[in-house]
């Protein structure tokens, strides 16, 4: 899993029938949880993130086992608000 | 899923035949919403795109959840027109 | 999916048995259909493709989709034969 | 499968409740087993991992099948504590 | 797939008991045939590979189609050895 911080999101109301009820947010997702931001992913919500919230992201097909049924096509979803990381050194 | 714009179009006559039916755009996929052309990927289009859409692309298997079938032989699909991002700082 | 130029072959006789009969070509995955090489893949041929053809190249688990049977070891195949890209701008 | 250093751990309250029970840990991936820190996953432990433990991590939808039930969202799982690597020149 | 070279191998006593009688290769897996290393991935043989064999390696969830159970954990896996790589120009 990844480490990403929420920074926006988005809207789109054209979208495939299945995303219908998903909130979809921007997560910087960060190489170390102490640099700043590498990419931007889009993200569905699971976890009720919000705004500055530092989250895990889970993606590929796993993504898909943390919502309601596994045919939703997405490939990256907030699974956990991470509270605190803590590094040994 | 992954932020990108719609820049151009393909033609493959000889193709796998699961393809047949399937409109092929490239998607300049951006590393962040605000930030220029990272990489082109060739994506199903699953939401009546057009050449300069912000879209939202969906990557690897759960792709061809976006599609009819789940045996179609892709690994990108446009599962949605972007109509705004809000980031938040 | 990824857009990539047919550059090689490679012949390998000790291989998984159900690779049998799979012909695997050398494509120079380019990052955008102007450029210049970026990464070699091996993939296995479903297009009927030919040295310096343009390629499209389907990853992953949808790679299988391609093949006559979904647990071929492959990760890589080619989809279809590109005739021409269309860039907006 | 990656080879990488288990760096610190982290804390997530709210989270998918199939993530109940597991422990997340902070692992460097290697690009080398010989070269520092390239990139931070988390991953989930199968193998009783330690602080500085040097790890075996299978990550996407393999990593899945280390766990007692193949529909958990994580997408990197330690699988193996690495005793010795040896290499040939 | 992609190319490397065999260029070690590994001993982890603790592991996820499904790895049992797997063999751990090292593996450099190069961008291009004739480049030198990128990145080094972990990979179960499943071709009778050797030390500085050059190797076709499958990743992701085709690799478990290379096993003897499709449930085991892993993401890279020796498909077949390279006899020869013919590049066209």
């Amino acid at each position: 899993m990844l480490i990403g911080k929420v920074s926006g999101s988005l809207w789109a109301t054209r979208k495939n029938e299945k995303l219908n009820g998903l909130k979809f947010l921007l997560v910087d997702i960060e190489e170390d949880e102490t640099a700043g931001r590498v990419q931007t992913l889009v993200a569905a919500d699971n976890a009720g993130a919000g705004f500055d919230d530092t989250v895990l992201v889970t993606t590929g097909s796993s993504a898909r086992m943390a919502l309601d049924a596994p045919d939703i096509p997405v490939d990256a979803v907030i699974v956990g608000i991470i509270d605190s990381v803590e590094r040994a050194n």
